[in-house]
């Protein structure tokens, strides 16, 4: 198989946690006879640093003349001061809008072998393996008007959260498709004892169910999701919900285990290639130090050649190698026992290949 | 002291609830020679079974001659099929609105004598002792437009967030106002990387801070703010954030005691007598079974004899008689350990009464 990536390594330790995907992704490649060909460009901070922009048109080009996306991290206090349209975050929603990259799915999976990370009690987060399907590209998140108006104690400042009956019901079906290759159940979240967009979710969510017999599902509001995740978070199979509550949840979800340095992401297109990031962020404090966990992002890489490619296989001995080093007990800072030798970037990343 | 109570039970495990706790407060009123004198309300969906409505006049005029109100819980499956303006919560949404109660303030507190009830490891959950201060009457709650329109695939839903500068000035001041009487620090939640209003709450903050020299305080974004409150749930103090992510985060917050039953909570009205409740929702299931644990209930009455009455000794006496049950092993189901005695209701509200 002939493929073109774009790559993306962005701030912070981006650059590092990408560098180690790509020589994993090549020595997979090499293995199994394939062809990956990269493109790199720039997003976020140094986007702004070298194009005054923190999404510059010509890697919008070439994320849309690739296969698909591999992204780093984007961000840092460095830009924190910039104006809202400079800013690195910026980059990444507009990204987000451009290629429509509607579905952001976040595996959470308990590795046994790293149960004493979790700041969970073990009996509560052992066997835990759900998937958060987040909708990206609508909500609270685009909608408008969002302003401010006014003067005084009477300023006045405003959001929108809008969703069209066709952008929920795209992502609910993604959610209940994956459910079907999962455990069959999908837990749909929303404030509908508030909001009217949850209301119109609620009804969505009813009638896709209809096609999706062997799927069971229920309704879970927003802030029961919130306690549930902690109570019993090996209840979850498939979490469908929107863009900001998918915000919040996934980020509590992803501090269960403990490991947020080993989970991935995949957001995926409705019209072109999708994009598959590490969900931990560009961690200034350790940029450069060759500290930074690579496993999120190449379990990241695994995502995109199971879901773009269809390479089921490689993916697979990718997802074994992870668990493979994790036990050898190979770990960086973050997963490392206190007193157990900490191992950096690289090794751990010789330590994939070498699995 | 004399004083006026209204008195909500609500619906499900509300009147047992709240029945114990007024028994308590009786003992205490003798005790300390104040007269506390009730008048009863209906709300939620008891209301509308006896008044086609969640929230009758006559409710809201009781409230508003009383000198503080304590609410059981609302809600439950048999109203749950109802246009929204009859449904139950819609009563306490409407209470808040009309008598302001602009302020939410949430105590998460760890018992010693409970750390064993934590999902959380007991090391990150000891010494654990925050407040979470939530808006209550704005943002997306209440904004306007709320609607639907259009159809088919293109139909859409809006809900809208707005904040003043007035309504956020409000709030947070209460929040710095109750660092000031704890540990001295502020954490002020948003998503300003995203949202107007919380660029605005950002400002509100930073002027805000610029009055209380001796609060510390930081900004915090909200999915950060998800994943550190299970991170290092003890590194918290008061945190202060608007209506939505209050809801979200208070309810998370709550689960990591693994004491759901425990949690009280004041919501402080701007212009009248303000409102304490339980957490903890109506509990259908064990509704009418003297099994509900009351504790929730008698310490939110510990906080209205506080807040309201200015009534400090006799508010410690009560928290130390709570304190006391708990270490004396008298507990409900929701806190018994496996094999041990489970008591009920009435056995812990005696011995609370006892102690
Ligand atoms: C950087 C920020 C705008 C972004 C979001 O809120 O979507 C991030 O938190 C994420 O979850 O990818
Ligand atoms: C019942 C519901 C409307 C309410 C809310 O979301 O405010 C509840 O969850 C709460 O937190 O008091």
């Amino acid at each position: 198989m002939k493929k073109t990536i774009a790559v993306l390594p962005g701030d912070g330790i981006g650059p590092e946690v990408v560098g180690s995907a790509l020589r994993v992704l090549d020595q997979l490649a090499e293995q199994f006879n394939h062809q990956f060909d990269y493109t790199f460009a720039d997003i976020g901070g140094c986007a702004v640093d070298q194009h005054e922009n923190p999404l510059p048109d010509q890697t919008l080009e070439v994320c849309r003349q690739s296969d698909a996306i591999i992204l780093g991290a984007v961000g840092g206090p460095k830009w924190d001061q910039l104006a809202p349209e400079m800013r690195p975050e910026k980059g990444l929603l507009k990204l987000r809008k451009e290629l429509q990259l509607f579905a952001n799915l976040r595996p959470v999976t308990c590795y046994e072998s790293l149960l004493d990370a979790s700041p969970l009690k073990p009996e509560r987060i052992k066997g835990v393996d759900f998937i958060i399907v987040r909708e990206l590209t609508g909500g609270i998140y685009f909608g408008e008007p969002r302003e401010r108006k006014g003067e005084g104690g009477d300023e006045i400042a405003i959001d929108t959260l809008t969703y069209t009956r066709y952008e929920i019901e795209r992502i609910v079906r993604k959610g209940f498709e994956l459910a079907q290759v999962r455990r069959g159940k999908v837990t749909s979240v929303d404030k509908a004892n508030v909001l009217e967009s949850s209301r119109l979710w609620r009804e969505v969510v009813e009638q896709v169910a209809a096609d999706y017999p062997d799927v069971s599902y229920e309704h879970m509001l927003v802030d029961n999701a919130a306690m549930q995740l902690i109570r019993q978070p090996a209840y979850f199979d498939v979490v469908v919900t929107e863009n900001m509550f998918g915000d919040i949840l996934s980020d509590e979800a992803s501090m269960l285990t403990g490991s947020l340095g080993m989970l991935p992401s995949a957001s995926l297109s409705a019209v072109g290639p999708s994009l598959y990031e590490p969900i931990h962020g560009s961690a200034p404090d350790i940029a450069g130090t060759n500290k930074a966990n690579p496993l999120a992002t190449i379990s990241s890489v695994a995502m995109l050649l199971k879901y773009e490619f269809g390479l089921e296989e490689e993916a697979r001995v990718l997802e074994e190698a992870v668990s493979a080093v994790l036990e050898s007990g190979v770990r960086t800072a973050d997963l490392a026992k206190e007193g157990e030798a900490q191992a950096s970037t690289d090794e751990v990343t010789d330590e994939v290949i070498k699995q």
